[in-house]
């Protein structure tokens, strides 16, 4: 019954991304998409899986990050309830010598969030349940005691939690039956990369079409003349219906945002994400407010005191999650609540390695159990390195189909994972064709 | 004249200050004082040092993001003037990969800034400069050629800070003349921290008045009872003119602190510091529109975009500096800009580990050809540490004697280095006396 954890192995993973320019954005260049993967293991061989998505430099500090939290897992009863995950979520963002590396942000806090997250595949896997049915199992009350209701309460309190959480008790099994028939609905940024030239964006933009998809996303930011012709070529590919969202990874001061996404306007984007910092929150307001196209951010948002202020100055349309920048399932259960008491609807940043893997868990569960609606809502998928998970997200005629695998879908390949250690895994040995770096 | 640094090495520094309760406030309990400490040598064997101040535990992680950074150095010319600095500064911040990691926050921006704060060290060294002259020799143009505008133009343009500059360009030696002569005016935290019962804290409190400061600082936030009580004992102590600065080191929520310090008002508080989340630039806004104390902040702001908004939104009476958390000299000089332009005084953090030594240069600096003004000014000290840098900053009468050596007074003794390395030092071996961890 008292399992405990015996086990604590952290991984340096990085795909060579760079050479064919997938991933490549106004502000990312040339990103090796990798992860800082920990697998936590219990006495009798049960396993939880996290990693930190990075774009490969400083994926070493981030491992070592990980690795400073070893101490808190090992001999640790291995997590199997709310109970468990709230108090585990607890001391990792509470150590106070700890916090002063952040305090909830950055290296430490996405490295609290691996481990929290790892805690959830295990505890999931347990149950026999898939992260997004486990969280959709817990009553009102456990949900409720699984956040940390610090610096919130001026927006939103535990007992308005418990409200939301209550009102939409109701129809949870009708919605899980539904996402298990009918998925959930997805968008794709495949075609529009910044690094992909006109005639490949055509195309990638009319594929997604044919395959089902009624959204896709190109990058925007580093020249207007591209983009205006990209964006004319984007619509005339996919026609008058199909919306294109357009992203600017961070690339913009306000007055530069305002104006560009005024040329772009005629072309009616649904959304422009991240036009600046991911700080700030007065920015986008400024933004929001100054042109007429929606605004969505929060991929890069640190913590749920950022979601808090997005939120309290109208600073958004949509509120990006991402499952692996903030402090793990506990952090964005908290992100979830406060865009339900907004009544902002949450559209999951994905992509990377093995985001899309996790946060369809987050975005199902947010459907069945905390805002109980799909409008206006729609999960990233960019159809890059899922062969290298056990569990992949499945995206069919532009849904994603509901994970039935018990845990988080975290788990890479064994071979996966020996390839492309790094620096010694043989990707990354000299002589290989396309090494850069 | 091409001098290249050859040299870069990096060491896990720790004291065992929580062995006296020394630095213990309402959200640090037991804080083990350390620095992740590096030093840059040229070929010719000239040296830059530059740290980052953690409290214990992670210090290993800033270590390793330190010496991530190893690359940028090594085989660098030696940087000398504002063109070397800027161009230093902006590569750090600006790499396209581990900018992933935070975007400049947490453990990679602060490793960013021990670096470039090394650079600075160095490069004052070589001009035979204190950093703060080194800066103060240096004309608006090059000032404004090192601050990064990225995301700040919505606030101060170029254009605004160089007429800033240009404004108190007259008057800069008068200034540094007066600096030398009388020094900057400082404030003790020695008095104060939770762990000090009453009896210390009165006698603290007396001796500090006797010395010469004008200003005592307690920590408050764990217990009403207590802190009205403390806050009583210590106005009786200093009578009605010094100035009592109270800090609750982020333990509140936005209601809490304005209760609390509707409490504590009729002791007539200077100003309440960090009364929450450092994130919360809306709940800061609220703090001091809620209570008529005035708010202080920015120990731990992550970056300039965060103090953009602190400013924008009226949030806060005084911009607390930090030297070593933000990305060094150059960011620092950005936040020393926004504050001249809103008009708020700028009241340096410091403490810690050597934090009193570099912050001592920027404020400095910043009376000389910044602000121009020493009006409701003052600087942190905590007499904590000193005695391990060869250069130790120094306050007589309640003032910060103007640093006089070369460079950023950022040197610690090799003998401090040796005994003081985590875990093999002489101090952290099993059996010594107070070994908590």
């Amino acid at each position: 019954m008292s399992e405990t954890v015996t086990g604590f192995e952290v991984e340096d993973i990085r795909f060579p991304t760079s050479r064919q320019l997938d991933g490549s954005d106004a502000m990312n260049p040339d990103p090796d998409y990798s992860a800082a993967y920990l697998v936590i293991r219990t006495g009798t061989g049960a396993e939880g899986h996290g990693f930190c998505f990075t774009i490969g430099r400083g994926n070493d500090v981030m491992a070592a990050a990980i690795r400073s939290l070893r101490p808190y897992l090992i001999g640790r009863r291995a997590p199997r309830d709310a109970a468990d995950l709230a108090a585990l979520h607890h001391e990792l963002t509470h150590d106070s010598q700890l916090r002063w590396l952040g305090p909830e942000k950055g290296v430490m806090h996405m490295a609290a969030g691996a481990v929290v997250n790892a805690a959830w595949d295990l505890a999931a896997k347990r149950a026999g349940l898939p992260v997004w049915e486990f969280l959709a199992a817990m009553s009102p009350e456990e949900l409720v005691s699984l956040v940390d209701f610090r610096y919130l309460s001026d927006a939103l309190t535990p007992d308005e939690a418990l409200g939301i959480l209550r009102a939409a008790a109701p129809g949870r099994r009708e919605r899980a039956d539904r996402l298990r028939a009918t998925g959930y609905p997805a968008y794709t940024t495949s075609a529009g990369w910044l690094g992909y030239d006109d005639a490949k964006l055509v195309r990638l933009a009319k594929e997604a079409v044919a395959e089902g998809f009624e959204q896709i996303k190109l990058k925007v930011g580093e020249s207007l003349a591209d983009d205006l012709r990209r964006m004319r070529l984007a619509r005339e590919a996919v026609g008058p219906s199909v919306r294109i969202a357009v992203d600017a990874n961070q690339r913009w001061d306000v007055a530069d945002a305002i104006r560009w996404m005024e040329a772009l306007a005629p072309f009616d984007p649904h959304w422009i994400e991240e036009p600046t910092s991911p700080d700030d929150i007065l920015g986008h307001a400024a933004v929001r407010a100054g042109q007429p196209v929606k605004v969505a951010t929060g991929e890069h948002a640190a913590n749920r005191v950022v979601f808090k202020q997005l939120l309290q100055a109208g600073a958004v349309d949509f509120v990006q999650i991402d499952a692996a920048r903030v402090a793990g399932v506990n952090e964005n259960l908290a992100i979830l609540l406060l865009a339900a008491k907004f009544g902002v609807p949450v559209c999951p940043h994905a992509g990377g390695v093995g985001l899309c893997e996790l946060v369809q868990h987050l975005a199902m569960f947010d459907y069945v159990a905390v805002s109980g609606s799909l409008e206006g809502r729609v999960i990233e998928y960019v159809d890059h390195l899922h062969e290298h998970f056990t569990h992949p997200a499945v995206v069919a005629s532009g849904r994603y189909q509901a994970p039935a695998a018990p845990g988080f879908s975290a788990r890479m390949h064994p071979e996966s994972i020996a390839a492309h250690r790094y620096p010694d895994g043989p990707v990354w040995r000299p002589g290989t064709p396309g090494r850069t770096s």
